[in-house]
């Protein structure tokens, strides 16, 4: 399957907003943990079906996170949507993994869906995640493909009385799992970027394949997190610039913090991809350089040898009447003519600045 | 034909909005369809003449979508153009399929052209073709170039009396036919992608000229695509920034989605571009690299036995006075002075690391 | 003469506004025409001095069109100048065949300029001509270097009672002749165009100078041509913009279409120019290709037939004691050794998967 | 590790606010020193505790300098920031030396970061220090990673009491901070732009290995540059756009000499690093102009002695049938045939202009 | 000394606004030239110290122009700079001559600084000279570094009664001085356009390094000249925004004209950087090109001499028990085989197409 482009077109000739899970399955069932917390409470629970978060809903007082993990049971994310009154076309999005971030406002929520990345040192690839969020006043829904432990310390962090996120409402979780997505943005980064810094090295020394599948490789690779990373920059951008229905002011400097650290990681992706073309080039040209000095080699060695064994070529003729050949000093005149043409070629390299 | 550009010079000198047909005929008989529904009913004919029209015009309770297929009948075009009242200048360009993406405003009605595309698998090539709508606040024209079948779901759906068509105005019907269009751009980028993250395998191992024109085949159906493409996403640009008159509030984030849609497409093209510019480098730096281990193993083998073939040469020579042929020993030193040379020009390119 | 810049340092020292002469004289008499029309009357004659003018001038009940061809007699252009009042800048302007496309505004009067271009076929060259136009409510005066074709079958038109011409005001005028100019923009493009189309086929099969010297050909031409045509299209697009005063309503959908054609032509022309450094990209590759296979070649025979020669001329050497020359097995065994040479390094060249 | 993006993920999980040093520690121990001053008045002390701030803070008839010295003691920043109530995150981004240069208003006071550069001359890199600056209406404390001297004849100027930074604000002092530090810039692309341009004369001349790590070190270095030097550049332009509360109207004109001065050079490093493309291009070109002149030669002698060394071949071989090797003209003949050869290819290359 | 970055650091640590001349001395001795003029007078006198200036300045009557060739006397430019009040950041300004050109609005004047260029044949170099223009209601201080002949034509111009110099503002005398510099750049630009338009018939021909050196000149001039020019640009076009407090009604249309010039010149020199790009690649194309072809030659004579030749050596074995060589058709034998190899080889060639 392309990895740069998701197939939708499961989905032609369906009218929009049927419900279709484009992506691959990745746990087996799909799974909806529920935090219900305020600044003296918190209460975390597995449910079994949907139904049971319309109490969670009715009740305003809390501040309700429900998380879906698995994607693949499109039933389930129907109902939830139901219940939350959520436009089809945000369903339709939520199922689709081939999403570019983006942030949709709606009466009543906002939602909001991005990747998270991860690099596979197996593979030597970037995998990415979608991660969606439904956000109002008192409730944020989170879906995402699989269970994965990036939001772990946000979960314990809600256990604890004193921290930041029982003070602040949604948008200040909403901030905080986005910056936990964009640390990793980070750390895959300066992973890719350092292997990228030790290639440098390698590429006026090496004239390998690997030099050259290594650059490939990890072009290829910042290609694809520029392409995921950029549309989520581009949304915090537009999340800042949202009005305070839905972020508050103590919330404000946070998401400007993290929209520097996005620019700055997207930068850095630029300057890195930049690089890459440069080795490339250098390499390119190193290769060269090193043609240019086997080949001096090759035409030293044949320049000065090709006439010698020429003229030895001639006297191992087995012609009768070869006078030369019965002189007593022919064989010491030929062998100085040789020395005498070999050296001369030898001062012409010289001459011309060959050796 | 100039596939890049088509002919408009049969127009030179004529006067503008004079009505004639540029491009291939594709069909050999125009046909005109035409939907007339509301949300109770419907009704589907396939008309001979275009004053069957007039009843459709003046009836304004109903939606009525007439489907033009065949364009090359310019007398058929200009009749159905004075029926519904459209500028000269429209008409010229439902009937230049040389047209780019475009959406104009008039009074009473807006005109709006795209293209489909489709990959040719057998010609590898991408071919398109010419999509005109004008549509009003109760009627939709049709314009294609040959009858195709991305719209026949959308005609089955206005049959089925709680499809979502029914409920809405003109403007979603055009929303649901630039969808298929662009659901095709999809498709054809996916294809396309496909093939190209395919090649790359292919790029570091092969050297032969398939690899080339495979990439230049997909850089110019890349090249093309996007130059189609990009006019038709400014297109929907616009349309989401028209005011209320012919979009309404209900069809908006539909557009909206479509618009995010489109964007994705033609970002995925650019970064697939990219993809084989790099393609290209790579292919080309591994060539030269390859050009160096082969030059590498021609100037050992050259290095080492040229110098050894001119010392045979040498005693092969038929001096009479040769003293050396008579010593006894004189043949197993001369080998072994061979194999002093050659292992000493070997341990040379050990030392200075070609080995 | 650089053609990419016309010399205007002629004028050095000289006082802005000073009339000179800057291009190549291409008629050998300037010649005035005058086309004085309203909707029911056409006059057209041929004056001999500009004073003839001041009566048309005068005249404000018909339109007049007012066509100079020939530049050179700086002083007729002076005359012309001083009747209808024309800035002494703009005077300038028109005599300076080097402008750009340009659009300024003055009290009572616009004055635009452009070039039109033409493919030489037989210098394979796009030749420019400067067409500057100064138009009021009720004149035109059009200034060209050489009488052209181009302008012809919008004079036949004007005598055509029924002509649109007749019906609209200078403004409409105006655009007749510009889109004549673009029209030739248009044929131009598709006539470069479809050359380079023609061109990829021969870039992998060819290897000759002829494919490169075609190719530095059309980036040069093409890269003329935007360089001209650019600031023509931000002229209409500023003439687009130009309130009412001097663009009237009825003439303003055509002169919206008038843009849309030259901005697909300057994409067009970049689609070209992308594809020919593609083109050049490509070509250098396939050489770098070709190159491979011959040195493989070489190396082959070189190889193989190298250490083969070497072994003859070892049992060549004309030394007394050497014993393998009396054995009886001596010839057959050295030519088994060398057939195992040679296969040997055969099958390693197999191996290493060379052949 | 990485240089061009310093690690943060020892940060992951930790709540944002979170005081963590990242960074390297370039000082044993911090120190802070307080600069107090009217324009009468100067005292100059080291402290030990941030609480002997406290006074200086209360006194606001006072313009206060603190400079701090050394960043890894976190809690001794944080006690800093807590006497002048800095936001939690400023005092996040002081300890994070991995910063974009950036500036962020707050009620009272503006917080400013951004990179001192040095060229270090061994290593022949870039290397890079953090700045950062908090400052309101008559306090200002400065955060270096280390003791440097470029702020040094600042402090001195401070205790001239005609100097002009008595008699203006923070606001003036800031300037002459980041003036200093645009200084440094300037004398770094100095540096470096020097060695750049003193290269170009060995490109054309040389072929080894060290002008392609030179021009590698250069594009890395002025890469570093850049990535540095252009958020730095934003941030200048963003204080220029501050209203008068923090920028006075006497220190404008400065801030804006300020402005042209890091434009100047920021644009100076893209030319010098098109320069260095245009130089890797040019020596690339050149080695393959140099390799043509290689092979020529090569090319010259084996075509020539090829040929030659094949006839002497055959008249060297055994066969006792060789009418020629009997005739009396047979050597003659020969040697002659052989020179007819040799110079009938000279001459077909002087033909083909080879020579 | 880096001509594209003048050296700044000399300044370091002095306080902004301290007086240093940066720049190479190019005159022995100062000079002030003042011309005094109104509609009917002109007054035109050297003056030998700054306070003769003073009753110049008290007159507000007549229009002054002084000139000050040579900046390396700091105190007298700061007399000067005294005398008509300018800020010390513009007194600096003056007499750094590594300035970008820039415009500056002050209470009563305004500052206006840009570079004369002009190419150096000699040296194939572009060379610069800084023009500072300080102008209020009825002043002009210009500053240049060297008595140049490009203002001859103005001074010459004023003593003429009916110039229009003597009935505009000052505004239009700065306009002149502007035109005279901005026609300076044109005419180096077609200077080095003609060069580089000749240089494209080498490109093809030609393998040497001459070529490589005059491409890698033009560009690094074209790219000084470019650097210097596109600040100048801006300043025209800033100074083209200015309100009429400064420029009047009547000088707005030449200032509109230089803009269009100057905007013309740079458009040029990047179509030459373009077109010199383009050269490099072609070059470098048909170099390779041509590289192919020699290596064609030399494997079309190895590839069929380097069998034969073996085949020769094996009957120049001196091996007693060789049957073919006592066979009377050994000979004819052998080089029939010879022919026949030879001529195998030689066909397959023809038909793959290598001949």
């Amino acid at each position: 399957m392309a990895r740069f482009y998701k197939k939708r077109d499961s989905n032609k000739g369906q009218s929009p907003g049927s419900l279709i899970f484009i992506g691959n399955k990745k746990v087996r069932k799909p799974r909806i943990d529920v935090f219900d917390y305020t600044k003296d409470y918190v209460h975390e629970v597995q449910i079994k079906t949907p139904e049971e978060l319309i109490p969670y809903k009715q009740n305003t007082s809390t501040l309700t996170w429900i998380n879906v993990v698995g994607l693949h049971d499109t039933q389930l994310i129907e109902e939830v949507g139901t219940i939350y009154e959520l436009h089809p076309l945000i369903q339709e999005d939520i199922l689709n993994t081939g999403q570019r971030a983006k942030l949709e406002e709606f009466e009543g929520y906002m939602f909001v869906t991005m990747k998270m990345l991860n690099y596979d040192n197996k593979k030597h690839q970037v995998v990415s995640e979608q991660l969606s969020m439904v956000f109002g006043k008192n409730f944020l829904i989170t879906f995402q493909e699989r269970k994965g432990d990036v939001f772990a310390p946000i979960r314990q962090r809600i256990h604890n009385p004193s921290s930041q996120l029982r003070k602040f409402g949604t948008d200040y979780l909403v901030y905080r799992l986005m910056d936990a997505v964009v640390d990793n943005y980070v750390y895959l980064v300066e992973n890719i970027g350092e292997q990228i810094e030790n290639l440098e090295l390698k590429i006026l020394k090496n004239s390998g394949q690997e030099v050259l599948s290594a650059i490939n490789m990890h072009k290829r690779e910042l290609n694809f997190a520029s392409k995921t990373m950029r549309p989520a920059r581009d949304m915090i951008m537009r999340l800042n610039r949202q009005d305070e229905h839905f972020i508050s002011k103590k919330t404000r400097p946070f998401l400007k913090d993290l929209l520097d650290i996005i620019v700055h990681v997207t930068e850095t992706i630029d300057s890195y991809r930049e690089m890459l073309s440069d080795f490339l080039n250098i390499y390119h040209t190193g290769i060269s350089a090193r043609l240019n000095s086997i080949m001096k080699v090759l035409t030293i060695f044949s320049t000065i040898f090709i006439p010698l064994t020429f003229i030895a070529g001639i006297y191992g003729m087995n012609f009768e009447n070869m006078p030369e050949l019965h002189h007593p000093m022919g064989y010491p005149i030929a062998m100085s003519a040789m020395a005498v043409v070999g050296v001369s070629i030898l001062m012409l390299m010289k001459y011309k600045k060959w050796l």
